[in-house]
């Protein structure tokens, strides 16, 4: 796919068919993730990629906008590690960057995506904490919710002029 | 370019020739940065697009990690409006979301970009914040600089299978 139709196309997807998704595209999407840039080349980025039914079922549950959790064919957990951090507080970026790569990633496989927050919600955070066992240096950051998609991909356009300045504020 | 080809062969670039970023190739950067997933949808991102080889000067003297900035022919300063969020504190992955779109909207049109780092580092931020009178409720996230360049870009790869966990930390 080209880079700007994934660029431009992404967008939320929330329903998913029950197509399994790969291993391989799993490998694909994860490598674009940990190929995103971080501060000092910290790359503090950790992943946990669930499948277990009664696991997404449970965040479903717990998460106020994560239903779709339920039914889709995997959630990965983007976590920071901040052991791993030279300037502490920069691993929220390389999370960020990490997980845009990942949505990416997969709208350039065709899989559909959304990301749901966890970090800077503590209790949002302690969901995922309390489920999958993460230690207190393991930062969630959110969730990205995948998974095969009848849904369509269209252009969006949400350029808007007076965000951009030139030379000042 | 094919997508994954930018994932995996974007990269950090401090080298740039003296081509001019043509405003096309702006705002097609720009047009796909604002494309990028948001808390609620809020959008809080905000650019400066610095041209001023005088403020460029003063941001590569300042910041520790920018020398580059002065011979590059623009630095963008992604920043965050927190007034415009929903739920205090997502700015910083919108921001970073947008960051990265940005950086592989400039890989696909063969411009060269590295990232540097401002916030949660508030003297760093300061330095924009004061030569570009930015105000106190717009947050300086990062700065994106760039050009064109004639150093290689290449494919890296930094999987590391230990940084994915699976169903449990």
């Amino acid at each position: 796919m080209d880079l700007f139709e994934a660029l431009f196309t992404r967008r939320s997807i929330r329903k998913f068919t029950s197509e399994p998704v790969s291993d391989a595209d799993l490998d694909k999407i994860l490598k674009a993730a940990m190929l995103a840039p971080s501060a000092h080349n910290c790359q503090t980025w950790r992943f946990i990629v669930v499948r277990d039914a009664a696991v997404k079922a449970e965040i479903a549950k717990r998460h106020p906008y994560a239903k779709m959790a339920e039914q889709a064919p995997v959630v990965i957990v983007v976590c920071g590690d901040t052991t791993a951090e030279k300037n502490a507080g920069f691993w929220v970026q390389d999370c960020s960057a990490a997980m845009e790569n990942l949505l990416l990633a997969a709208r350039g496989l065709n899989i559909g995506t959304v990301w749901c927050g966890l970090h800077p919600i503590e209790d949002r955070a302690a969901i995922v904490r309390e489920l999958l066992g993460i230690p207190g240096h393991i930062m969630p950051l959110g969730l990205a919710v995948l998974g095969h998609t009848d849904q369509p991909f269209f252009e969006a356009d949400r350029y808007v002029a007076s965000k951009v300045h030139y030379d000042k504020w």
